[in-house]
């Protein structure tokens, strides 16, 4: 093996996000591959994306992108189910480094757990107009029936700290019911602020619906690929590191990302994009 | 009167804000000033500023401006708190045209309306971070109480259209109990998005508090601004038009648009900023 693939092996992932839900899969992939470095943005001056149309999706995620290649990566992580859905294939075209989206992974694992093939997805707006999951379960199993429901006051919730909240549960039960009623087995959480209001999900749905957190599935994922690529970090008795950038003052940030990342982050840094 | 005077009389009010809240001021100064040309801009593509730092908010307000001055105005009116909180000084310094925020209209009326001078102020968590309603109040009156109280799930609530809806009864009596147990007598509404919901607050705080609605208080407050300045539109006898431009795709804007402004909007176009 030469030294360059032995360089680029040990490079961080890349991982980009609207704003801070990204964590979420940080935290998820930490805890999966310890030994990797990784290099988080979060452009919180224009979060959320969800609201905003392909376009101007597509544009910014370019611009995540190219702020990540310029400190060298080895893998793009798109930790962000609205870019995921309009952007991959811009970044692929774009870039040579491997990319891979919160998308794939979740319909896969969903569709390893379903028995009943009736799938349900929640996202935010975005997501769910956009049909990304419906066309990504379909592709793959074509008679699966998929129910999606768009609840755009979650990630708002999230942010304010109501998780175990007497409104967050009325809130889930309100965008859930629908859901249910269509006799679901799966359920996909398709967005990255989800994965901590699940076991107020859990209580709503009950034990016979399976859930699929979209962070941890994406992690499973990254590690095949990088497998399969052959550019997992080789040196597994170390601790990687994680430095974090956004767009906007990291004060903000840095107060709540051990909500999502489920420990304290130390490196913060503010990221020019241009 | 020079035929220069009759043209700066001519020339529409520029107003922007963060997204579409805005549009309950553009409602408010149609009411009250039906005859003026407005072109309104909403910076849809970063929407909401509530959430971003000064600096960056500052940066946002200087370019949003900039696309107005070019479109040829003869004033700003700055219809989103958040900036008014962070950006006037900035905008005034950079612009030779009147600047128009809407704190100062709001916090006007309401040292007009209490009689107990304890005043309760709701709004984003920007707004109230930047503590401008308090200093703002304490500069015209130094004895008066202030309560403030962040609202950060209201302007989801309003965008996801439940408006009357017992989720969002239940997250305003949250909100605003504290308020009400500090004996307030005079409510400012410190968000351009609350004003929809001005019939659900009044059911919760009661007759006994007064509300201020900002975007109805900078109507006025601009009428005599522009009054004062001798460049309100001289032509009585016509309907003056709305231009909005959007930095997003103008479709949703457009699908929501009618909530706030009361009537559906006919011309939304797309916006560059540089």
């Amino acid at each position: 093996m030469g030294n360059q693939d032995i360089k680029i092996k040990k490079l961080p992932i890349g991982i980009f996000d609207s704003g801070i839900g990204g964590l979420t899969v940080v935290r998820a992939i930490r805890k999966l591959l310890p030994n990797e470095d990784i290099i988080y943005l979060g452009d919180t001056a224009r979060v959320p994306y969800g609201t905003k149309s392909p376009e101007t999706v597509k544009r910014f995620a370019l611009e995540d992108a190219a702020f990540l290649i310029r400190q060298n990566i080895k893998a793009i992580v798109v930790a962000c189910n609205t870019v995921s859905s309009w952007a991959l294939p811009d970044l692929e075209r774009e870039y040579d480094v491997p990319v891979m989206g919160v998308i794939e992974p979740g319909v896969k694992t969903a569709l390893e757990k379903t028995k009943t093939y009736r799938i349900g997805v929640i996202g935010t707006n975005a997501t769910i107009r956009s049909r990304t999951y419906v066309t990504a379960i379909k592709s793959l199993r074509r008679n699966t029936a998929v129910f999606s429901k768009p609840c755009p006051l979650l990630v708002p919730l999230v942010e304010e700290g109501w998780i175990n909240h007497p409104v967050t549960h009325e809130v889930l039960k309100i965008y859930l019911k629908p859901l249910i009623k269509k006799n679901i087995d799966t359920l996909i959480l398709g967005c990255t602020h989800y994965p901590l209001l699940k076991n107020q999900i859990k209580k709503i749905v009950g034990e016979w619906i399976t859930i699929v957190d979209s962070a941890e599935a994406c992690a499973n994922y990254i590690k095949k690929e990088l497998s399969a690529k052959n550019i997992l970090n080789p040196v597994a008795e170390r601790q990687g590191k994680l430095i974090a950038y956004v767009t906007d003052s990291p004060d903000h940030f840095t107060h709540l990302a051990d909500r999502f990342l489920g420990n304290p982050i130390e490196m913060v840094w503010k990221a020019e994009l241009k």
